[in-house]
This record gives structure tokens, C-alpha cells and sequence, in this order.
């Protein structure tokens, strides 16, 4: 299927969510389909985004400040848009990624306290109106998402207050959601893969058909 | 002479305006003074600063987008001003900063073309309020600035090219000037340093007494 234009669906949702499974299975979908496709997350294999992860993620910079990441963010997010997002946009595939603007809204933007319309401004600089088509927002219970992501090793010492920043996290994205109700659609990931998969699926070949 | 408060003064103008040798000479008077002052330039041997500017001026990275760019240098101006700038202000320093935000506006704004407006909502986002009380601008004519600067080894290959960019950044200081007439103060460093120097000087006691 020759697809008018290249599509830009990004997912969302808590760790333990299930995104990179469900982005996998919606992948396998449509290349059966014969539907062009690039999947990614940031910073994807981009030299210049992954240096700049390397800075974020470096347990010595325990001082960074908010702020400071936050732009960090912005500044991986806009050179992997423009390396890898924005060329297969052109080429009319549908793009998949994994996490884009709403992160940063939810988790620096309200989780971190700097303020949504702050941080909204500053990734509009970064993305210059390449806003997803859609976003699917994978929602799931704190108690699954936890059970989920302790599957993969999450210590113990600091569950409590993990638990407590899933919530915060899933208030974000409630938030978030409610400020773009056109962009964003909520699926229940609480459902068995298969059923989030087809849901996911059925939402995309909609819009994109 | 102890002060009521810190004092934030930043110095800005085209390469070879002579802002270093002003600096220092200013420096050495206020200390003379027994006026607490620090004197610094992003990245400051700040460590994230550094790195972040390791990654903007790395050569390899010939295609950094320039809003990629414009927010590495707002993040690394963040993390400076945090660990540097404000606990000098805390501490009722004079703080003597070579290039600051105007920097970015001339530079990433109006000579890469990214729009002034643009470039200064992203460093609002970075600085949250502390901008400079006074800012020194150093004009030159692009002549003597391009003489001064060949004597530090700039390259004839570029010569014209360069020529070119040099009166795109004092046509940029003029435009930004014009935006905040009240911070931006404009010495004729097209005199000699001892008497740019003493205009410095007597601008900022008037200021700071």
C-alpha cells in the first residue's frame, strides 16, 4: 500500500506500559501489509543525540540542573527529527517512535514541576511544528505498570517512592492528554497484548487509509 | 567597598573587540578596590557545561542543526549560571561575564538566521529572570576587529566570507541594542585600551556605587 504522505504516530505511556512490545507488533503489522515503516526512539543511533544522552545519563551529573535537561532533551530530540524522523517522513513511511514531545511535558514539564506550557514552548523550537499525527497513549493501572517494570529489575530500596512517581507520571499524562484531544488517544494496556496490539492497529489504519 | 547586592555585568561584541584584555584590566581595578568580584566566560571549566560545549564545537558534528545548537548553548549557559554566576551574586560579587545571552541572539538569531525572538524566548527558559544589570557592548569597525582578530591566526582562505560575517554580527549587536536600550551600553572600542578601559570603569561604579 503506496501511502499520499508519510505519517508521524508517536507512543506514550509509563514505564512497564508495554510501548516497546506494542510498537513491535504494530511494526510486524504493517510491513505485512507492505505499509512503509521506520520505527525509533530518541536518541535512535544519532551520533550528536546519543553524545548528548551520554550527559543526561551520567550518574557524575547528579547536579544537573531541571533546566539544564530539560534543554538537553530538546537538543537530542531536534537532531534526531531532523537525521532520522523527518527524511522517512519524506519518503512517505509511517514513522513509530517511541516517546517524543509528551515526555517531556509530562516528566520534566509536570513530574519535575518546571510547567507543561514551559516546556511545550521550548519543544516547539525544538520540533518546529512537526507535531505527531497521532499519539497513542498507553495507559496502564500503577499496580501493573509496576509489576511490569519490576520484571525487569528495579531495585526494591526505593519502591515506595518509585510507586509514587507512576502516579505522578500517570497524573501528567492525563494532564497532557487533556490539553490535545484531537492529537492523543488513550488505549487500555491493561488488556492482553493482543488486544492493545489490535486496538493500536485499528486506531492507526484508520487515520492513515 | 562592600556591596548591598551582587552585581551582574556581562561584555559582548565581535571577535577581536579586545572583551578579554577589557575584562581583565576592569578586574584588576575593582579588586584594587577591595571590590569582590568574579570574573568568568561559559563554559567556565563547569563539567557539564564543558562537555556541552565539546559536542557543539566537535568538528565531526559539521551537520548539527542550528536549533540543535541554539539549545546546547542554552543548556550549557543554564548549568554555568547555576554553579558559577548565582552563588557569585549570593555572595555580593561583581560578576564580569564574557558573552552571555546577547551572544546567542546575535549569534544563533539574527546570523544563523533562527529569529531574534525565537532565540530569546529559548534563553528565557534557561537564564528564569537572571539577566545582566548592565551589558557592555564593545563596537568596532569591522577593520580594526578583523586586523586585531588576523593577528591571532585567522585563515585567508575565508577571508571574504569572514569579512562578510563579521558585519552580520555588529548589524545583529546594533539590532539587539536597540531591544533593551536601557541594559545595553555601547563603548567605542575603536579607541585606545586604556580608554575603552576607563569608560568601562566609570560606567559600571556609576552603576554599582
Amino acid at each position: 500500500m503506496r501511502l499520499e504522505k508519510g505519517w508521524f504516530i508517536t507512543f506514550e505511556g509509563n514505564d512497564g506500559s508495554g510501548k516497546s512490545s506494542v510498537l513491535q507488533r504494530v511494526q510486524e503489522y504493517l510491513l505485512k501489509e507492505n505499509i512503509l515503516c521506520t520505527t525509533t526512539r530518541e536518541p535512535g543511533g544519532i551520533e550528536i543525540s546519543e553524545k548528548i544522552r551520554t550527559i543526561i545519563l551520567d550518574p557524575s551529573h547528579h547536579n544537573m540542573d531541571y533546566r539544564c535537561e530539560a534543554l538537553l532533551y530538546a537538543a537530542s530530540r531536534r537532531q534526531h527529527l531532523i537525521e532520522r524522523v523527518i527524511p522517512a517522513l519524506e519518503k512517505k513511511h509511517v514513522v513509530l517512535c517511541d516517546r517524543f514531545v509528551d515526555s517531556s511535558l509530562v516528566y520534566q514539564g509536570f513530574a519535575r514541576g518546571l510547567g507543561i506550557e514551559a516546556v511545550q514552548q521550548l519543544n516547539a523550537f525544538a520540533i518546529e511544528g512537526y507535531m505527531p499525527d497521532i499519539t497513542i497513549y498507553l495507559s496502564v493501572d500503577v499496580k501493573v505498570a509496576r509489576s511490569r517494570s519490576s520484571n525487569r529489575g528495579i531495585e526494591d530500596r526505593l519502591e515506595k517512592e518509585k510507586e509514587q512517581f507512576f502516579y505522578q507520571v500517570e497524573e501528567g499524562y492525563q494532564r497532557v492528554k487533556s490539553l490535545y484531544p484531537e492529537r492523543i488517544i488513550e488505549v487500555d494496556a491493561n488488556q492482553p497484548l493482543d488486544d492493545v496490539v489490535r486496538e493500536c492497529i485499528q486506531i492507526i489504519m484508520e487515520k492513515i487509509r
